[in-house]
C-alpha cells in the first residue's frame, strides 16, 4: 500500500471500523509491543502531550496517527495515573475537527486553571495550495474528559517561518508564558520563541529566548522549560545542530541546558550552561518534563526519532514512549531516574547468576566492581551469537551499547553503537528494564540514561556476561500495565 | 437513533473508524466504567467464550457487538492472563467474516490441542428470508492470536429447533465431547444436548443429557459441565424454567447441579442433585468453567442479563463479566471464591470504623458477629439517604442486597432485592468487591456469592452502618488492572 499525501490525510470518518479493529488488534498481538510502557492502540505514536497534574491525577496525552505507521493526520490519546507507572487508557482526546486543526492536532502542553485542564497545542492547518499555517490553539478539558472551546491563540508572526510548534504553557506570578519552537525567516535558524499572555486571550510576543549560543542548526522542536533544585532546565530538540556545539550521533538530537534562572520579560536564560545530549542512547526524543505540585520534576519522552523507520512499520504500528523519570541536579549535571511506582511493577526477584534465562518484561539491577572489562549480552541466545551487547570498562569509565546484532537492523546510517561515561576506577550500577522491544539503561542511579529500541527474536531472551566478571545483581519480572 | 435490524447487523466495514474511535473514548470515560473487571471497549459485551489454559496462560474471550449498547453482530474479542486477574487485551480475534457466522460469531469455548487452541462455537447464519441456521463452527488459533481455518462442524439435527448453541468442548480419555444449548422441536424444551467425536471433524450426536428433571423451561444456554472435587457440576442457563422447580428472581437464572458423574455414552448425569441457583444477586448469566491443568476450576460469568437494559445503554456501551471465580464443593454445596491474585490487587489498607469514605474501587472484608440486625450501606452519600443496603440478620442467617434506592433504576420489575442464606447464630463473614458500578459479595468465603450492577452518583463512596454494629473490618483500595 502507497501512503500518498491524500491516505495520509484522509479524515478518520473515511476509514473504515474493521481495519482500526484489526490495527489494533495487530498492535495488541506483535511480539515486539511493550507492556509496561504507553505504547500505540494502533498506528504509530510519537510525541508524548500534555504532561500535567489535574484533578488529583496525573494525566499524559501521546500524538497518535491511528491506521498505519506513517505520520498522518494526528490526534491527542489520553491517558491518566495516580502513580506515573499504571496508566489508564482513555482514548481519542483531541481530534482534527476543527479549521486551526484540520492537518493535525500537534503537540502541545497542558496546566490546570480554574478547576479544568488548559491545553494549549499547535493546529497544523494547510491551504488548498498546500502551504501550513500553523495555529496555536487553546482548549479546555473538563473532569469527565471532554475537550471544547478551541480558540486560536496567534500563529506565527511575520519574521517567523511556518516551522513554529509544541507551545509548553508555564506561568510565573500573575502572566503566563509559552515557549515554542521556532525558525526565523531571515537566517533560518532554530530558536525558542517566548510570548506572555495574561488572559490566555490576548498574546504578545517577547523575542527568541538568549540560550547563550548562537546557533542551534535549522529549527528546535518541543522546548520545555523546568525549575529543578534551584535552578533553570531547557529541554529541546534541535535540528540540524553542529555536532561541534554538542556531540551526537542520531538524526536529531534531545538537548539540555541547565542555567540558573531565567527573564521571561527579556527572554533570556541567566549564566546557561552547555548542551548536554539528555539521552545517550538511540532513540529518545521530545522529551516534556513539567513541574508537578509535589515539588518534584518528572519527564517523558518518546522512544523513537522523526524521518525514522522501524521493523514494526510493517507491522502497521511504530514507536512507543520512555518510562516516566524523575529529574534532580547533582555536581551541575542533570540526574534522571525511575520514579518510585516502578519498583511495584516487581515480581519474582531473584539472585542474577552467569547465565540467566530471563524474558521479555524485566528489571535487572547490577553492581559490576571496579577494575573489569566486559561485555554483558542482552535478549541474547544460547550461544551469545546474536543479542544487544554491552561493553563496560570500569577502569576508563565507559559503556557502550551495541545493537549492531540484535536482531533486525534499526537506523545503521546513525551507527549501532553509543556510549555513556561515567567515573572511571568505580563500582558501576546498572538498572536495565527490557520490555520486549524497548531498553532502557539507568547508569549509577541516573547519571546517565541509554533508551533504544532493538527487535529481537522473541526466544532471545539469556542475559550472561561473556566473560567471568565480579559483579551482584538481581533480577525481577516486570507486571503488565495496559 | 433506532436500531434497526439492518443497523444491527451492518457489517464492520461499513461503520467508520471515527465513530469507533468516540465511542471507545466514551465507554473508558464512563463515571461507571469497571477498573479491575473485564469491560466493553466500546458498546456491549455479553457472554465469555473460550476460557481456557493455552500456551502456558489463561485465555478468554468475551462476545461484542462494538458500536452501541445492543445485541447486534457479535464477534470476539480476546484477553490472556498468566493469574486471572491481570488480563492484556488483545482485541478482535474471531469475527463474523464467513457464511456459517455471517450473522455473528456467537458463543463457544476453547480448549489446548496439539499446540494450538481450538475453537468450538456457534456461528449465526440467517438465510435470505431470516431463517436462522445455527452452524457449530470449528476454528484454529495460533500462538500469535491468528484465527484461522474456520470449519462447519454440524448443525441442529432435524428434531432440534434453530435455538441450537453454545457448545462446550470436552475431552475424556480418547474421545471429544460437545454439550451444547437446545430446544427440541416436538415439546419446545430446553436440553443439553451431547454430542462426541474422534477427530473433531466427524461428530455423532448422543443425545439430550438426563440431568434428572423433566422439564427445565423453553431452553437451557451456555451449558458448562466441571469435575470439582470428585462430583461432576452442571453449569447451565434455563429459560422459562418453572419457579417450583428452582427459586430465582432474574428474567433468566443461571443455575447449576451437582452430581456425582456423568456417562458421556448414555448422555447421562449419575444421581443428580437439585437445581441451585448460582448467584443470589441481580446480574449473572452465561457463566463459564473449566478445568485448568492446575487441578483447579474456574468460572467467569457475563454481568448482564438477556433482555435487559442498563442505564449505561445511553452512554453506547453495556455489562461487564464478574471476577473469575474457584470451585470447590463443601457439604454437598458449590462454593466460589475469589483467586489469590484478587488479593495482589489490594493496597491501602485500612481497618474498617463507623464512618468510611470508601473511593468507587475498593474490597471490603466485615466480619459482623453473631445475634445481630442492621444494616450496610454502601456506595451511599452522607445522610445515607440514598446508597445500596445490606440488610444483614445474623439471627436468622439472612442477607438482602437491596438496590431499589441506590441511583439510576435497573429491572424494577424483577424486584430490588436479593436475598442469600447462611447459617444462623453464626458471625456473618462478607468479602465486598466495589467496581464503580458492580458489586459482588461473597457470604462466609463462597458459600454465596451475590452480583448485581447499581448506578449511583460517582461521590457516593461512603460506606457506614445504619446503627452501632459489633463487626472487625478492612477495607483495600484496589489497583486498576486494564
Amino acid at each position: 500500500m502507497e501512503w500518498t499525501r491524500e491516505k495520509r490525510y484522509l479524515p478518520y470518518s473515511k476509514w473504515d471500523a474493521d481495519t482500526l479493529l484489526h490495527l489494533q488488534a495487530q498492535a495488541a498481538n506483535s511480539p515486539y509491543q511493550m507492556h509496561y510502557h504507553l505504547h500505540p492502540i494502533s498506528g504509530l505514536i510519537n510525541d508524548p502531550n500534555g504532561f500535567s497534574y489535574f484533578n488529583g491525577e496525573y494525566h499524559l496525552f501521546y500524538q497518535s496517527y491511528p491506521f498505519g505507521a506513517v505520520h498522518g493526520l494526528k490526534s491527542w490519546v489520553h491517558f491518566k495515573s495516580s502513580d506515573l507507572v499504571n496508566w489508564e487508557s482513555l482514548g481519542l482526546a483531541v481530534e482534527p475537527d476543527t479549521m486551526a486543526d484540520s492537518h493535525g492536532a500537534y503537540s502541545g502542553s497542558a496546566r490546570e486553571i480554574d478547576g479544568k485542564l488548559f491545553l494549549m497545542y499547535t493546529g497544523n492547518h494547510r491551504d488548498e495550495n498546500w502551504v501550513r499555517i500553523p495555529y496555536q490553539v487553546g482548549a479546555w478539558m473538563d473532569k469527565n474528559g471532554k475537550v471544547a472551546d478551541k480558540t486560536i491563540l496567534f500563529k506565527n508572526p511575520d519574521h517567523i517561518t511556518e516551522h513554529f510548534r509544541d507551545p509548553q504553557i508555564l506561568k510565573q506570578n500573575d502572566t503566563y508564558y509559552a515557549i515554542l519552537g521556532a525558525q526565523d525567516k531571515a537566517e533560518k535558524h532554530g530558536h525558542i520563541d517566548v510570548w506572555k499572555s495574561k488572559d490566555l486571550k490576548n498574546w504578545e510576543e517577547l523575542g527568541f529566548l538568549d540560550m547563550g549560543t548562537d546557533d542551534l542548526g535549522y529549527m528546535i522542536e518541543c522546548p520545555n522549560i523546568v525549575r529543578v533544585d534551584g535552578h533553570v532546565v531547557v529541554i529541546f530538540c534541535p535540528q540540524g545542530l553542529d555536532k561541534k556545539i554538542a556531540d551526537y550521533d542520531d538524526i536529531y538530537p534531545n538537548m539540555y541546558i541547565i542555567a540558573d534562572d531565567i527573564d521571561f520579560e527579556n527572554h533570556k536564560l541567566i549564566n546557561p550552561g552547555k548542551l548536554h545530549n539528555l539521552d545517550k542512547g538511540f532513540d529518545v526524543y521530545a522529551t516534556q518534563a513539567f513541574n508537578a505540585p509535589n515539588g518534584k520534576v518528572y519527564e517523558i519522552s518518546w522512544v523513537g526519532l522523526p524521518d525514522t523507520t522501524y521493523p514494526t512499520d510493517n507491522e502497521n504500528w511504530a514507536n512507543c514512549l520512555s518510562q516516566v523519570k524523575e529529574l534532580s541536579i547533582k555536581d551541575g549535571k542533570l540526574m534522571q531516574k525511575p520514579v518510585s511506582a516502578m519498583q511495584e511493577l516487581r515480581y519474582n526477584e531473584k539472585e542474577i547468576s552467569d547465565e540467566n534465562k530471563a524474558s521479555q518484561q524485566y528489571e535487572a539491577e547490577l553492581t559490576i566492581k571496579a577494575g573489569q572489562k566486559g561485555s554483558l549480552y542482552l535478549a541474547a541466545n544460547d550461544n551469545l551469537t546474536s543479542g544487544l551487547k554491552l561493553d563496560f570498562d570500569t577502569e576508563n569509565g565507559t559503556l557502550i551499547l551495541n545493537r549492531s546484532n540484535a536482531g533486525q537492523k534499526v537506523s545503521v546510517d546513525y551507527g549501532e553503537t553509543r556510549q555513556a561515561n561515567f567515573e572511571a576506577n568505580t563500582d558501576l550500577k546498572l538498572n536495565i528494564f527490557i520490555d520486549h522491544s524497548l531498553i532502557e539503561i539507568f547508569v549509577n542511579d541516573g547519571e546517565e540514561v541509554l533508551t533504544g529500541r532493538y527487535f529481537a527474536d522473541q526466544n532471545n531472551t539469556k542475559l550472561a556476561f561473556a566473560q567471568k566478571t565480579h559483579y551482584n545483581g538481581k533480577l525481577w519480572q516486570m507486571k503488565t500495565i495496559l
